[in-house]
């Protein structure tokens, strides 16, 4: 099914700019803001100014704050809302989706207490088949890709030719997507970077270097590919743009939220006022921290810098204790 | 064998690192420099201003301009020369070197023309059999660990026993070694990591961000694994500290000198000027991308960053058309 008509609900950084792709690929967009003033603004003035402010918004990019006039029609729906409110959100979507539309989710997390991953959690709500719903994953930092940087991508999917149409529908001069049929190692891969990101994070507010943040996205993106191996995910996905690409991304830049967060944290302050820092907002991390580890523990894996994630968040561990244990472990060959 | 006595041949910056990182460890250690007056200068004021400015060296660690007396009575042998005069410098010690010692190489290259690894240069020269070379390698910048930042390295050798004495020499609070005993794909991971770095600073240079460089980075180690499986190493490497730790650390840290040399290409400078700011030296990675380049041609594997890497610096390609070219490659599934 062509795809020249989406929905994007959610009007915070990244759906804003995912929006921005679609309609820069002549794709016709409907971004839903829940608040009206943000979709005036958009509408009148071309600009999200809380959330991609200096970027010109294109023309054919409508906004709205009525779900019911975004969903209308579209045959794709993105869902850019963070994870921990999705099921929420989509509970109040749900009777207004059309029928057999790409359900696409941007979140990235595992759901606290289900442990579900986005992708589950859209089917349990929608009640959509697995091959219905798609991920956008990758090395994607929103204000580079509105800034019009060229940038790859994933479109996730089981059902290949769905992904395929999705992936033309955002296709154009700087942005760059890739299919893959392993929604669930691009799933866990986008999770569990921002975790891995808070370490580095912390690493990096404690003095450490690129030696140390190196040796973190190596040994975080072994035990995310373990993870991974014990959920059924494709382990070379790990070795892709869903895994290292966006693990390094999110991991070396300045502008990643859950990196400037962990550096807080790693400088000694308190969870709260990190929190306060992030103009009241949690990093992803610090809550897919604990439904990542409880996962792991799930299926009997070893997540040694996820453990030490939550344990600094929500344990009141010492981040220096964190850094040190990682590095003291005993001697041993590298695959041990 | 115990290794308690060990020569380290090259007083550059991580030559001297490294010999730090053994006495550090409590081995005696004998660093050979070429100029008399950098050995004096260590011996007496316990510093080497020219490479590790700032860094007192320990007590243990002596200095000499004369290689057979680094060289008597060491158990292991650790070659700090750039790649391509390593031939060239061991040929000139090679009936000083004691019988049965483990020949280490700290050298990241491709030797051009013969298209051989520093271990089968070693092997060639010294005339000693596979077991006895071992490499040292990972995300290991020489300021950083002359700084005593905690570190993880990787020793490889075919002789898992002489891999874990080498190990034993050089473990201590900041420097962690790992053990492995694909020798192959640790140096390729080595050898192939300045070329990927010359090309991350080159889209820096161009004012690209960390969306282009994840992705070079990922395609960029999906391209030296393809190189590794069609020479027999292990693909797991790859995904390891000699893999993807050694090549983030360098494409990531402005520390790297291939990353700024290929920055300078970015913004412009030619081959001459880049060399020139960096004090009259080519970065690693000029050289070896011609000579990886004809490994990958020989066994018939694709290398598209490699390939423009060279085109970039041997060639007259513009770095534009070489980013261009990398996004602009027809769209398709990630493991086509």
């Amino acid at each position: 099914m062509t795809v020249d008509r989406v929905a994007v609900l959610g009007a915070g950084s990244w759906g804003t700019a995912f929006a921005k792709v679609l309609a820069d690929s002549g794709t016709d967009v409907v971004l839903w803001a829940r608040r009206a003033e943000v979709a005036d603004a958009i509408r009148e003035n071309r600009v999200n100014a809380d959330y991609l402010p200096g970027v010109t918004l294109p023309a054919n990019l409508d906004a709205t704050s009525d779900a019911d006039k975004a969903l209308a029609g579209a045959q794709a729906v993105v869902l850019a809302v963070p994870s921990q409110t999705l099921r929420a959100n989509l509970t109040g979507w749900r009777s207004s989706l059309p029928k057999g539309a790409t359900l696409v989710s941007l979140a990235k997390g595992v759901e606290l207490g289900t442990l579900k991953r986005m992708s589950e959690v859209i089917r349990d709500v929608a009640g959509v088949p697995e091959d219905q719903v798609a991920v956008v994953t990758g090395p994607n930092l929103a204000k580079e890709i509105a800034a019009e940087q060229p940038t790859a991508t994933v479109i996730a999917c089981t059902d290949h030719d769905r992904a395929v149409d999705l992936q033309h529908a955002c296709s154009n001069s700087y942005f760059r997507p890739y299919t893959n049929v392993d929604v669930v190692g691009c799933e866990l891969g986008g999770a569990c970077k921002n975790v891995i990101a808070l370490a580095c994070g912390m690493a990096a507010g404690m003095g450490f270097g690129d030696n140390t943040m190196a040796s973190i996205i190596t040994r975080g993106l072994a035990e995310t590919s373990r993870l991974g191996a014990a959920l059924g995910a494709d382990p070379l996905t790990f070795a892709g743009l869903a895994g290292l690409g966006d693990l390094v991304a999110t991991c070396a830049s300045p502008l990643s939220r859950n990196r400037s967060f962990g550096e807080r944290l790693g400088r000694g302050d308190s969870l709260a006022q990190a929190q306060e820092a992030a103009h009241g907002q949690v990093a992803e991390g610090v809550k897919s921290c604990s439904s990542i580890r409880a996962l792991a523990a799930r299926v009997g894996v070893d997540m040694p810098i996820t453990d030490g994630v939550h344990q600094v968040c929500h344990e009141g561990l010492d981040p220096r204790v964190l850094t040190a244990a990682l590095l003291g472990r005993e001697r041993k060959a590298e695959r041990q």
